[in-house]
């Protein structure tokens, strides 16, 4: 270990992956513990644009930021210094990218490196943590869980994910309302695509909407299910039937029996072209071709996982806290390892920080269990409500200016460089 | 007129077309504006799906609805008494609906007819005055403006859009801090869908969430403006070369300059049938295609509608404001009328209710004005901008129950059958 009594060594922190309505709170969270123990560690250094950043030797200079502004990430969606989609080689192949990082990291006195992001960001902490064992660099690599997938193991549950389940369940709630309301004589079918490419946890929160029999979703077409188009066609004419429409939610991931996506088996443009479509429109038509009924379908994309105007409370709580909770641990002489949120109780509902090992987090992912969808495929199960319905509580308004949320760019100034050679990516 | 001395009259009140956030506030600003005046005026009896369920005799008996259900009404979405898209025939052709409903009316003891809709539905409401007095049928007919296009004439705007505008600048706004925060190694382009047929004023107001050049959205595209391919590809290439990335909002009414719909044109699904895809993802790949970059698109469809989470506080206490008015205007005599929002000032935003012929509102479609859009056609100019603001002020929030709106499913009981003949639409 590094002897902190000597000189305090700085914070590497990353935003990686795709985004979400909480990245910044947990961002925050480090920012702000990382101030408040400033006796016992130096500045908060962002990687511009994620890892990137530090291969590149493009840091952020987050003390240049003023207490109010840190304060308010905890409020904006997105990552406020850049994330990206970019994963290290295996450190075995190519250890090139790794020694650059420590080379990058000895030259503005890093000893902290924090990571946030999910299942591929967790894997590369962990090479990170042992490159630096390996050359003997004094490294607290901590990752921090995000992932509106839900998908990383360990931790009962994911920052970001809760926010997106409260957007989609009040989405299907209300569209589910309007639909109800033109059924007689317009829609009679409303589609409503949502994110999650392997895992069904989002598919899973519209089902949240539904209080009682016969409110809205009606059907839930989960990845996890390979889709039968005969079974799903049938449920859908009896749905209108005994309720006069049908409202469905659809996860971008749902597959055909034979594996391949539903997304990109419908649709081609004028050009030929496949990849246009998007599962939400091709299920739509699907019924209007062989049922005939009057429909329309909507794709929240990337709304859903920038709906800050309503994220979860839960959720930006345990953000924050994770946030917090890295630099505690990188403190106390903590490395490879990941905050966790461990569920204590249900009702009330309850929970703690927990610590994970990198090397056990990485590269897994946590499937939806079968138990928490019905025996027909179409809806969740007491058990799966009972697990996400704590993750939506509470209603994080972020302040307003001109009707509109009022958040924040930061000024992200530029770490003078130090190191006399660049760094091609 | 007929004497409210000797009996008191019964009201029927329908809601027409689609629905909104704030439909709802409007038909709680009727029944509790009539509750107050119980001694003026009977039961508020509702059309079950609008104006069929007074050709069917199939009415629905507010006055079984709790004072707290109908409260309630103010923050739920869509249509609580259910609406249509039914256009009642031409008068002189075909006047047998008309005398249908005056008889349904007279069996009901109906003196005063609340009609909520757009433009069709005001020409109904004063065809339906026009019988009444043909008939003599002592009817006081006022209608009620709703519609989320906000293309009504003679009133400063119209319920429901304002809620709609407020969601579509959130969501601007959200989506362009998750792309920008992306862009470096990812998606590039955003497409944003909005609704608004024949007119930009929703389009328009997404506009509002750019607070300085540079900011999301970048470019829009209204279905005023032909849309232009080489001048709009050329402004996409110069957004990425000048900010690193590009957000666009785009009209479901966009149009090519001969006069299609972009939307009908674009997308083929494998069976040869066209109109599966929107103009958002036609937007989106034709970008991909012509310039090569990454691209996410999103169709908010009836999301944005019905979204009364965050509906524009202005906009629900118009609403409810308009529907107290048209009983107000009623029981004063008024026929043939209906209320309408006078702009006072803009800073700050001062508004009162004033008073329209349904004559002169009856099927006028009012368009964005040219000088609302800025020279390039690409984005709004300072004179529309001071129009929009005042429309999203305020967050009107529901309450809550599990992490979910709170909304109210009323009971709506029927009211009893007088008739002996049915009627079929």
């Amino acid at each position: 270990m590094h002897s902190i009594e000597h000189k305090k060594l700085n914070a590497f922190y990353a935003q990686s992956g795709g985004v979400t309505a909480v990245l910044n709170a947990s961002a925050c969270g480090v920012i702000e513990t990382a101030r408040k123990y400033r006796h016992s560690i130096g500045k908060v250094y962002a990687g511009r644009n994620g890892i990137l950043g530090a291969l590149t030797e493009d840091l952020i200079d987050t003390s240049q930021e003023s207490a109010r502004d840190i304060a308010r990430l905890k409020y904006t969606p997105g990552g406020a210094f850049g994330s990206c989609r970019y994963k290290l080689p295996d450190l075995e192949e190519n250890p090139a990218q790794y020694e650059r990082l420590l080379e990058v990291f000895r030259a503005h006195d890093i000893g902290y490196f924090f990571y946030n992001g999910g299942g591929d960001s967790q894997d590369t902490a962990w090479k990170v943590s042992q490159m630096g064992e390996r050359l003997h660099y004094p490294l607290m690599c901590v990752g921090i869980p995000k992932t509106v997938d839900n998908d990383l193991p360990l931790t009962d549950n994911c920052p970001g994910f809760g926010s997106v389940a409260k957007y989609v369940a009040i989405s299907m709630r209300e569209a589910g309302f309007d639909v109800v309301s033109m059924a007689k004589t317009s829609t009679k079918v409303f589609v409503f695509e949502v994110m999650g490419r392997h895992t069904g946890w989002i598919t899973a929160a519209c089902g949240l909407a539904r209080d009682k029999e016969g409110d809205p979703p009606h059907i839930l077409l989960f990845p996890e299910i390979p889709f039968d188009e005969d079974k799903f066609l049938a449920h859908v004419r009896q749905c209108i039937d005994t309720y006069d429409y049908c409202t469905i939610a659809v996860s971008e991931g749902l597959r055909h029996p034979d594996g391949t996506f539903v997304s990109e088996t419908g649709v081609k443009d004028v050009f030929g072209h496949a990849q246009l479509g998007g599962v939400g429109p091709i299920i739509a038509n699907l019924i209007q071709q062989k049922l005939g009924y009057r429909y329309h379908w909507a794709v929240a994309d990337y709304l859903q996982r920038a709906a800050r105007h309503i994220a979860s409370q839960t959720d930006v709580e345990q953000a924050y806290r994770l946030g917090e909770a890295a630099v505690k641990l990188a403190l106390q002489g903590h490395n490879a390892v990941m905050p966790t949120i461990e569920r204590i109780a249900n009702k009330p509902y309850k929970w703690r920080i927990g610590v994970a090992a990198l090397q056990d987090v990485a590269n897994q992912e946590r499937m939806l269990p079968r138990d928490f969808i019905a025996a027909d495929g179409f809806s969740i199960t007491a058990k799966c409500r009972a697990y996400l319905q704590p993750l939506i509580q509470g209603e994080a308004y972020p302040p307003y200016k001109k009707g509109l949320p009022d958040y924040v760019r930061l000024k992200n100034v530029a770490v003078p460089k130090r190191l006399a050679t660049g760094f091609t990516v």
